[in-house]
């Protein structure tokens, strides 16, 4: 099998039936692996799976036999996935255009950067290549599932490799935590604190009321490759001036000036609407690395650094309401995009944050909607904040699986 | 031995004699741990501890057995100490005052940092208390040897243990690498390239011909408290204006202006200075995570935090001498300062600059002159950059240590 790059499993030859030992468990994990598939075309294949790693005496959490009817909610997800030393995602054509595999994807990949532990064994089916994979899982090792089944014992062998740091994969050394942290603590909390007020006088002096957020929208493009004017991005987006400067002194440098430049973007009836807006400047620097061989960034680690800062700067943001409620952090798939894309995108944004600020909706709601997976858009999830799991509700007790004779299974006690 | 707060491996009972198994040395490893010492005061003390794990199989790397007769420069130590699994810092009273040993225990947290691997044993003589140590050394698990040598099990523990990333030893998660690739790409690229050209147009205009460098001071201080102001710090520093402004669309802002900050500084004979300068502004981000609790950054994290970002931005610079020579990192301890401190540190930076300048002496050279380790200031360092070891010259070959029967012992080949 060509290799393509990723350091894949497959071995040519079938691997004769190692003996692996079966580690302890420790707490929170209450299962050896929590295994994620797409219900409506790969259940069969994911029991296989499952049957295939029981067999070897290790504990798995399977949604069809462990979730009370019903009790399938983004919560349950998360607590399934924080309770579970490994995830196991079966990936396949279906799975990549289910919104709900891919919001699994997203819980288990934000789970596996909160432990700081690369914990994900993505599972190839059906002819999905490692470049189909969303960007944060491409590094990860993947297994190409044979038709026959006769290398499931790779899956074992994964979920039974010792931990392993997300640092492992990146030769550069961590940039997400520092490139968050400074961005908060050395811009967004500079500018953010009144930046709701000084909106509000812009749209009433620029007649604007009704077609501009009072939110700071905050561009955060896939391929980290921020443009110098967010005007260069289609001829619907033009600069309209800016808010008032703030001027500090700070960290030696007198009276320091601090900008947010405000444009227009027309819709598709020709109606101009205004954002207070900019790219996430500091994630232009991994571009800039990547395109720069001394620095060894590569395309695959990018993505994963990126997703770890956006992870990263949305945990800090959750503690910092002041901050989180007048900024919008907008993150698109930049590549191969129409020239159209981001003049609909922003209007979007710009619209769906007017019926928000008019039905004065507080609640502090960091949506996966544009998350890393795009196109998340099914409204189920627009309660789910990427929240690290409060309580493990849904495993308290040790799992007590019993298996009717039918083999049909029925979760008897959960906690 | 009451608990400091730093986790000694110090048992208050002796430890039985542990059956450890010594691992297997992988190159560039030809030695299990390099013992660094003060040659003047501590060697017997080192001896014991050599012999003590030598006689449980480990190899060791000693200066006074294993250098040639005058071979001990800078260069040597930084191959042996690259050619080593672990360090053991023999650390006492005398050591803490001693150039040469400080110049070796910075070595050696470099080395760890690059490898990404804490493999750094303090062993504490004397009465040093954690709290002696340089900054970056303290997180470190330290030993506090005992007068009767019974607790040199502990040691040989420390050398036998599995490798563990510096990550493990950063609940916040590594900051450096983020700081250090967004100020150089974000900041430091934009400002450096003709910063030269302007300050000589400034100082020409000013008539400070003489009086004033033509690098940017590059502020660092410990404790990463930036001051709004570096006037801030004494009245002999005044704000003088300031550089030409850069305005430049970047990331969505347009016309972002990028300001340097011009002030003067009066020595002991009444004369003034100038210097265009500013701190590295990021680092005020670890000082204001250390103030707010739900960050979790402790002071310890803070400094192995800040000195992996000094580390990681200096072999940044390294590889771009456009920028390194527009700038000086100037790295001071600023903890119970004296109020007059400040002034003369910059008054010196200033004065040694232009007698570079003057003697047109381009070589690039970030000694450790003003390293995390302040007042390393022996002219012998003068040459020694934080250069990855190029060759391990001083031990390619096995180590072939015989023993004269005196016990003298002499090493007989050195590849």
């Amino acid at each position: 099998m060509e290799k393509n790059g990723a350091h894949s499993f497959l071995s040519d030859t079938p691997v004769t039936s190692l003996t692996m030992s079966v580690p302890v468990l420790r707490h929170p994990h209450v299962y050896h692996a929590f295994i994620s598939y797409c219900a409506d075309a790969d259940t069969s294949h994911a029991r296989t799976i499952l049957d295939s790693v029981e067999s070897r005496g290790f504990t798995c959490c399977f949604a069809e036999r462990d979730f009370l009817p019903g009790e399938c909610t983004s919560d349950v997800v998360v607590d399934a996935i924080h309770c579970s030393k490994n995830v196991i995602l079966v990936i396949s054509p279906a799975s990549l255009q289910s919104e709900w595999s891919k919001f699994e994807m997203l819980m288990a990949v934000d789970d596996s950067h909160q432990r700081n532990n690369v914990c994900l064994v993505p599972v190839l089916l059906g002819g999905v290549k490692v470049d189909d994979l969303p960007p944060p899982l491409r590094p990860l090792t993947c297994i190409e599932l044979m038709d026959d089944f006769r290398n499931t014992d790779d899956i074992i062998q994964a979920i039974s490799k010792p931990e392993d740091t997300w640092e492992s994969l990146l030769p550069v050394g961590n940039l997400a935590h520092g490139f968050a942290w400074g961005y908060y603590y050395g811009y967004l909390k500079i500018i953010l604190p009144d930046l709701d007020k000084t909106v509000r006088q812009w749209r009433r002096v620029n007649n604007a009321e009704g077609r501009m957020s009072e939110k700071l929208f905050l561009f955060f493009p896939q391929s980290c490759r921020c443009r110098d004017s967010i005007a260069d991005e289609s001829s619907l987006i033009k600069h309209r001036g800016h808010l008032p400067i703030i001027t500090k002194d700070r960290a030696g440098i007198i009276e320091r000036q601090y900008k947010n430049t405000i444009y227009s973007v027309t819709d598709d009836n020709g109606e101009d609407y205004f954002f207070a807006g900019e790219y996430i400047g500091v994630i232009h620097t991994m571009f800039e690395m990547e395109q720069n061989a001394t620095t060894g960034l590569q395309t695959r680690e990018k993505y994963v650094q990126s997703m770890r800062f956006y992870l990263t700067l949305k945990r800090i943001l959750d503690t910092d309401p002041e901050c989180s409620k007048k900024c919008k952090i907008v993150f698109y798939k930049d590549v191969n995009n129409s020239s159209d894309a981001m003049p609909k995108l922003i209007c979007n944004e710009i619209k769906n944050q007017l019926r928000k600020e008019s039905s004065d909706d507080t609640t502090v709601c960091m949506t996966p909607f544009n998350s890393p997976f795009p196109s998340i858009s099914s409204p189920d999830f627009a309660r789910c904040s990427l929240k690290s799991p409060s309580s493990t509700n849904m495993v308290k007790s040790e799992p007590n699986i019993y298996r009717e004779e039918s083999g049909k299974t029925k979760s008897v006690e959960r906690g």
